[in-house]
Formats: structure tokens, sequence, C-alpha cells
């Protein structure tokens, strides 16, 4: 990936991407007939291997002009990107131009430019947040806003256009990218997968850039509140963290500072919990650790978390319904069907306001404004106040403290890792084709939810009953940029069996080294051998593959 | 203060010190008739300078048998403060026994103690929290207590107990010293300055454990917060923060990262700031912004703000009061005198129930509880609504979003300074005797409010109008154990002009180097000149040192 950094590049152009969602191909194909199915680009370092026969070295660089704007929520070393980028382009030929776009989308539109240099460059060198060139709205999807980019695109001149965003921005860079192909305007997409969440991963893109810094400093607010929780020993403390509808960031957190529970999204929604079923398996929990005399303890709840619970999931959808019909929020609740209705009026007040917010701009849920992690403390509080009434229940009161880790970790100085990965993050194969789609109609970069037969949640549950009762809090510390602890990576993403692209490179260094030996010429025995052992492995692999077969997927 | 750390101590007796507060010096030394006015023990090096003739040098070291307890709200650092002691009683005799109670003072009491060993401290060096030895109760005030732990030490035959903890817990450990003086209880009392309010400050304790900590835990987070609101564009964001009454924290926060607003409590005391003047301030301001097509915005509110407006002060005291009598929450509200009650049912659900809430021991409200930022951007939001209908106010809509950073600091790793403050804290002298007391009848060691007259507020008042118009935001980045950064003390310690006990050792240098020139054989011109000099000193500070005069009274 660093390959891109020098002035000479070898380029090798691989299988074309497929879909990583099969029965989805044609969908994509479809959708996206310019673009579907080119070649992947795979860029190596000047010193690689000469063992790739096939790589085009490039050593011609033209002058270029680039465009690159922020797009969707902001996420740490988005700054780095752009410093990468600048100065790649910069040692190819200093006439190169990096054009940024202020504001924005928004920007993009009304061509508000600013030609990024390396002074405006240097107050933002490894520095959090979005503001050397700001945002606004996040999207390029209606005819209009596809127009004015392409027009802004092709006033400005640019041989390409970066985009830097999540899911939404990425999926919205698919589809310019297809319509720019379609209309032969010259100017080449590229997005950039920068998103905290943690849920835009997939063969080709291990990690997002903002996650190891999110899951880095909200580790160390958990740790802090762990060993708050173990001195005073009197509170619970619910922790929502932000990280949108899959638990990525809840998951990495648990496994780096061992809190006594984690509510995954993931979870939830497979075994169709419902808020009764949490409330519940928490009340049990806070009773079998009273039972060794522990009256604190610290709980994780993903911000996903709310559209993970069937119910709660339906109710939001009706009133969704509603708010797209053109319903009023005053009006929506005694709009609602008989069922929804109850649950509504069952839920306390605050958590209804919240509920009946105007959905986002992708129909979910305003997921930061909504304190599941108070509804849940206080559903706890009420059913133990009942065990204890009840005499089931013969300890302490329960005292619930509840936060939400979300602004505070977001703007935060990039970690070390998410530095250097944004600096030398240059996707320009164009990977966001690849990999699968969802609804018929509407292709979309799908977003990536925790993957429950995964090693990182196998790791979590083989520890989750020592988390829960024995207090093995782990502090990793605050973000450290030198010293100890600087060049530490996500656990999640090291106990992941990640490097696929690798392993692809692998297999065909193997294929090839079997064509070098059998080789005409070589003996019998040696052939024989060959045949024979290609042939089990052919079988082998024709019936892993096989859409009956019930293994588990791998990957 | 590390001349402690070695084998050999000189120490030095100097003056007996007196109250803070002259007019109170009768009242304390009537209420500690045993232990005030004792004089000053000052610790130099081994190394220190041969100019301090009457030094004594302390070289014999008896086994002693210390106990140790931490009282009151954890504070980083704590666990170095036990570190440190150890070390040091070891390093006069390896005989020599440091005791730990556990759970605090209940632990006290009742005798539960843990030998300090290094085994022990080895996973707790460094550390943050309390957890070694856990807190409970944090109070040694009433007959029985007092009884206790004079058994305690007694049983135990204590050569002294050291308390860690804050203004409660050092008026706690003052009156226990007084006692066992009057008892005749050998064990001598040592009160340390742990507490992260930062509001246990005076002549002799220019710092306390853990506020360094905290407000480089809390800056991080609202650098972060600051960013975000510059690159999303569209939040107000309110952040209220630990401190309890005092705004210590909340000034050092601002002036590390530079919020546009931050309103201290002691600022809202002096002008007598009701809350909606408070409100209209904000209001101004986010209007004064929005002239200059700025949405966002950082405003810092220190927990103990509710009790500094005067009007919210008198609703609390009524409400307090009412307790003390006996009511019951629900009954309170309808007990309430008209004016106090027009003003509860004036203000939102939320906080009319979080100002119900039981006070704490030292009859303070439950600072932690009152949302006091919900409160006020509430307000605010509210009047931008009516000033943009009037027409008043042309701007965009009015956005907030509120924090609360308390929590997630209090547990954190301690910083370095703090781990190096804590480890060579020694106050082997009975400080908390000298400075000052309140009421009549019960001295307390008195609480330090942030000083209007100080230089840390100066330097906040000069840039507070950039820091409100300019978004010149800095962030500190998170604590570092290694490389730049690592070092930084908080800036309102650097500024104020704290090395008293330093300028009195530089006094009596020159006095003494002044008698060693004057001496009987000098020549008649320099008798001369020193005379007269010496007499127009003489008079300067005999005026300066009168009642009536009005100057800055410096310390």
């Amino acid at each position: 990936m660093d390959g891109i950094q020098g002035t000479t590049v070898r380029a090798e152009y691989g299988d074309a991407a497929i879909a990583a969602d099969v029965a989805g191909a044609h969908v994509i194909s479809q959708a996206f007939p310019h673009t579907y199915g080119q070649p992947l680009a795979h860029f190596l370092s000047k010193t690689a291997k000469a063992n790739v026969p096939d790589a085009t070295i490039i050593t011609e660089h033209p002058v270029v002009r680039v465009g690159i704007v922020f797009s969707g929520r902001q996420s740490p070393g988005g700054h780095n990107v752009i410093w990468g980028l600048y100065d790649a382009i910069k040692a190819h030929s200093s006439n190169s131009k990096l054009i940024g776009f202020l504001g924005g989308t928004d920007g993009l539109f009304a061509q508000k430019t600013m030609e990024i240099t390396e002074e405006a460059l240097s107050s933002y060198k490894n520095q959090g947040g979005y503001d050397m060139l700001g945002r606004t709205r996040d999207q390029i999807r209606t005819t209009e806003q596809v127009k004015a980019a392409m027009a802004t695109c092709q006033a400005l001149k640019l041989d390409a256009l970066v985009i830097i965003g999540g899911v939404t921005s990425n999926t919205d860079a698919a589809q310019l990218a297809e319509t720019f192909a379609e209309l032969k305007c010259p100017t080449k997409v590229v997005g950039v997968p920068v998103t905290l969440n943690g849920d835009l991963r997939n063969q080709f893109v291990e990690t997002t850039l903002g996650f190891d810094t999110i899951c880095k400093v909200n580790s160390q607010l958990i740790s802090n509140v762990c060993t708050d929780a173990l001195s005073a020993e009197k509170y619970y403390y619910f922790i929502r963290l932000m990280g949108r509808k899959a638990s990525h960031v809840a998951l990495e957190c648990a496994l780096q500072s061992h809190p006594n529970m984690v509510i995954l999204g993931e979870e939830v929604s497979m075994s169709k919990l419902t808020i009764f079923d949490i409330t519940k398996q928490i009340c049990d929990a806070v009773q079998a650790r009273a039972e060794k005399d522990k009256y604190h303890g610290v709980v994780l709840i993903p911000e996903g978390l709310v559209e993970s619970i069937p119910e709660l999931y339906a109710l939001l959808q009706e009133i969704h319904g509603l708010h797209n019909k053109g319903v009023s929020i005053e009006n929506i609740s005694s709009s609602l069907s008989p069922w929804a209705s109850a649950l509504f009026e069952f839920l306390p007040p605050f958590i209804r306001k919240q509920l009946l917010l105007h959905p986002e701009s992708d129909d979910s849920a305003q997921l930061s404004q909504i304190e599941t992690e108070k509804l849940l403390a206080q559903l706890v509080e009420t059913e133990m106040n009942k065990r204890l009434k009840e005499g089931t229940y013969k300890g302490k009161k329960f005292n619930a403290i509840c936060h939400f880790f979300g602004y505070q970790a977001r703007g935060a100085l990039p970690s070390k890792f998410d530095c250097d990965y944004a600096y030398s993050m240059m996707t320009v194969k164009r990977w966001s084709r690849g990999p699968a789609a969802s609804q018929i109609g509407k292709p979309a970069v799908p977003m990536a939810s925790v993957d429950l037969k995964g090693k990182a949640y196998e790791l979590l549950r083989q520890n989750s009953s020592s988390f829960l009762m024995e207090d093995i809090y782990r502090n990793p510390g605050p973000l450290q940029f030198e010293g100890p602890g600087a060049d530490t990576k996500p656990i999640s993403l090291c106990v992941e069996d990640q490097d696929y692209m690798g392993r692809i490179k692998q297999l065909q260094e193997y294929l090839e080294k079997v064509k070098s030996i059998v080789k005409p010429g070589c003996s019998q025995d040696v052939l024989k051998a060959a045949v024979s052992a290609m042939a089990s492995v052919t079988e082998m692999l024709a019936i892993m593959s096989s859409p009956s077969f019930g293994g588990q997927a791998t990957i």
C-alpha cells in the first residue's frame, strides 16, 4: 500500500473483482455496466520481488489535477489523507495540483475551492477533525447533485475526484463513478474509506480510518470509569458508544478495557432479544454480582442497539413511515397502530421524545440522540427495586450512572496507526465496486456488521464470564505518540484473519512455482505426484465452493 | 519536598504558622489548643546549602508503624502516595510497617487492614483510582467515629495515621489530630491533600494531587469537542466539568483548550448574576458569532455553578432545609415558599427532580447529578427561538449538545506530574493546622475559590474576547508519559506566583547576608547605608501590613 509514495510505481492488474454477494452480482453488473468487473489494480513497491512477471511499471507521471472533498461525519485521520495525497502527487510532478472543496459536498457543487499547499497543510498534519475543509451535507445523490459535481469536475479539469467518507459516501462515490463513465466524463472517482464506525470493511479494506483512534480514546475513558467503579464500589455505569448500526467500536472497546458486560446489536438481532430480555439479562448479572458482594459494574452499549431490538425497531419504522407521510411530530403518537402505541406509552417520556426525532438521510434513527443507556438503566433500576420488594433480591440498592461517549472521541488527534494509515492510504483501485450490493434496484456499499463467527467475537465470548464476575478491568491508558504503546493496533484487527490480498498473492506464487517445477523434461514421478495432488486440491475446492456446502463461509 | 526520600533528613523548624485569616486566628487557637501555632517543619535535601545554620540533622530513624487510609472521592495519584510513603519508611528501616485500611474510614473504624508490601504495591504503581484499598464513607467526625479511629491507632500501635483526601477529610484530620493530642494518644495524624478539585490550596500547598491529571484528561476531551464543533459547524456544546464548588478545573481547562466561553462560579457569585443574566450572556455571544456566520461553539460550565447562581442557591437552601426537617421528597415542592415555588415551577421537570435530591454530607447539593449544562442549553434554545420569531435574530437555528465530563476523568491514570508529586508528597508538617478557619465555633480547612485577582484568571480575561470570536481552539492532546508534553504542568499553577516557601527562604538568606556583612568592624559608611535602607524597608512593610492598607493582598 505504501508503494505509491515513490516516483516509480509498479502496478499489477489482477482478475476482475467479483461481487462478494454472488447472488447480487447480476444486480450490480446491471447497475454499474460501465464500472463493474474491472480488473483490480495492485500497487507494488519498487523493491517488490521480481516474481510478479506481468506487473506494469509506471514511470511516466503526467501533471494531474485532483479534487478532494470531505463527505460524511468527521473521523480522525482525514487530514492525513489530504497530506499523503498531496505528497504523492507532488512527488510525481511539482506542477500537479490538489484542490480542496470547502464545506463538504456543498462546496463541491458550488465550486468553493482552496488549493492545498504545503503552508495550508502545515497546521493540519496529524490533527483530528475535518476543519481544514469542513463539511456540511453528506450526499451526492440527486440528479441535480450529480450534475453539479460533474460540472465542477469539468470546469476545474479534474483528472480525479477523491471522496473521503463512510458507507453512504462511498455508495455515492460508486454511483458517481458509474455516471461519469457513462457520460464520458474523464474524471476518475476515488472513494476513501474514512469512518470511525469500522463498518466499511471487506476483503480489500481491513479497517477504516479513524476506528483505531476512536477505540483507543473510548477505551481509555471506559477504563477510567472501570477504575472509578472499583474505587467507589457503589455505581453501575451504563456507557453508550458511537459507531452507528454495527457494534465494532463496542466490541473493540470491550476487548481493550474488559468491562463487565457489552451488549452487541448483532447478538441482540440474531437472538431476537426484546428490551425486557436484555433488562432481565442485566438484572440477573447485577444479582449474581451482588451475591459476591459486588455493587458496581460497567456495561457497554452500542448506539445502534435501539435498532437491533426487534420491537423498538418496528416502532421506529412506524414512526419514520409517518414522518415520510408528512405527519407532524405532535400527531405521530396518536397515529400509531395499537401495538406500537402501547409500547410507546410504556416508554419513559425522555425516550419517547427522542424516538420521535426525524430520521437521518439514510432513514436510520438519530442514534446519537437516543439515550438507550438511560432507558436500560431505568428499566434495570425498576426491576431491581421490584425484586428487592418481592424479596427475590436481597442486596443493596442498585445505582446507575449513564454516559454517552461520542463527540469527545470523534474530534480526537488521530493515533499513530491512523496517522500512518491515512497518509499511506491511496485506494487508487476502485475498491468500492467489487464488494456487494443490497436491495434489488439500488446497490449500495454494504455495511459490515460484527461477524458473530469471527475471531474477535469468539475472544469476547471466551472471556465474557470472567469479565462479568471477576473485574479484570484493563486500562490501555491514553493514546501515546511515543514510547511503549504508541504502535498498538486494534485487537479486533489483529485477531481477525485479514490479509486477504496477501494470501491471494501467496497462492499465485505457489501456482507459479508448481508451473516452473513441473515443466516438460521433469521426471515422470514428479509429474504424477503433481497431477494427483492438484486433482485432490481441485476436487476439495470445488466441493467447498458449491452452494450446498454447509461449512463456515470464510470471509 | 523530595528531601525526604534519602536516609538522612535535614529538618528546619521555622516560625509558628499563623492562620491565613487573621480574624479567625482566635477561633482556631481556641478550637485547636493542642495543635495550633506549632512550628513549621521544613525538610531540606542532604545537599541543601550550608547557609541554613539552625537546621536539625535527623539521622536516627526508629522503626515506625504507619497506617494509611483513603478518605473522600478518588483522585488520580492516590496509589503513588502509598508507594512513596512505603519506600520512605522502608528506606529508614526495613522493619517499619505500612498498614492500609480497607474500604476507607469504615475500614479504619473496623480495623480491616492489609499490610502494604512490595508485591501488593506492584500492580498499583502509577495507576489511577483508589481500588488498592477502596473507600466507602468519607468522614471521621462523630464522637463514635473519632473514638473508633483512636481505638484502632492504639490497638495497632500506630506512630502515625495518614489520611488521604480533600477539604472535608483534611478538616477531619485536623480535628482528629487535636483530639489525639488532647487525649495524649501518641499517633501523629497527617493529612495529605489529594483531590481533583484543586480547591485545597494555600501558601503551603501549591496544588492538590490529581488536579493536573483531571485537567489534562478533560482538556483533551474538550479540545476534541472543539475540533468536532469546527468540523461540523452546526452545534453548540455545553460541557459541565467536575470540581465541586470552586471552578479551578474549569479555569485550567479553559486555559488549556481555549473554548469559546467559560462561566466561572466565582464570577457569577461576585456579580450576582441570575440564571437569566447568564442565559442572556450566552445568547448574545451566540448572536454575535452568528453575525460572523459561525453556528458552532463550546461553552464550559463548572458543576458548582448551580450553587453560585443566587436564586438557585436560595432555592436549594430551602429544599435542603425541608430535607433536614424530614419532609419527604414528594412533599417538598408543595412546602416551598411562594417565591421559591414560582422559580421551581418555572424550571424544566428534569432539573426539578435533580434539585430535590438529598444533599451531601457537607450540605452541598449533589452537584454531579444536577445537569446545569442542560438547563442552560434549554434556556438558551428557548431564548434564541424567541429572538428568531421576533426577528431580532436572523441566523440559523440554534442546536445544542450537552456533556458531563466527570467520572471518565476521575479514574484516569495519573499524569507524570501527579505520579511524581504523589510519590514525593510527604506533608510531615501538619500543614492543615496553619491555614485558616471559617465559621465561629467550627473551624474547617477552607476551600480555596478561584482568585478573581489572580494571574490565571487575568490570563483568561485577557483572552476571553478572542476565545469567544476567533475559535483559537488549542488541543493539548492526550496525556503523554514519554516524549514532548510529558512534563507539562497546569497553566494556572505556572502563572500563579506560588513559591511562597521558597521566597520565605530567600528573604531569610538576604537577612543573614546583611547580618554577615554588617558586623562590628565594618565601615561606618556601610553601617549608615544599612541602617537607612532597613529603616525605609521596615516602614514600608509596616504600612503594607496595617489593616487599613487598601492594596491587593498578595500572599
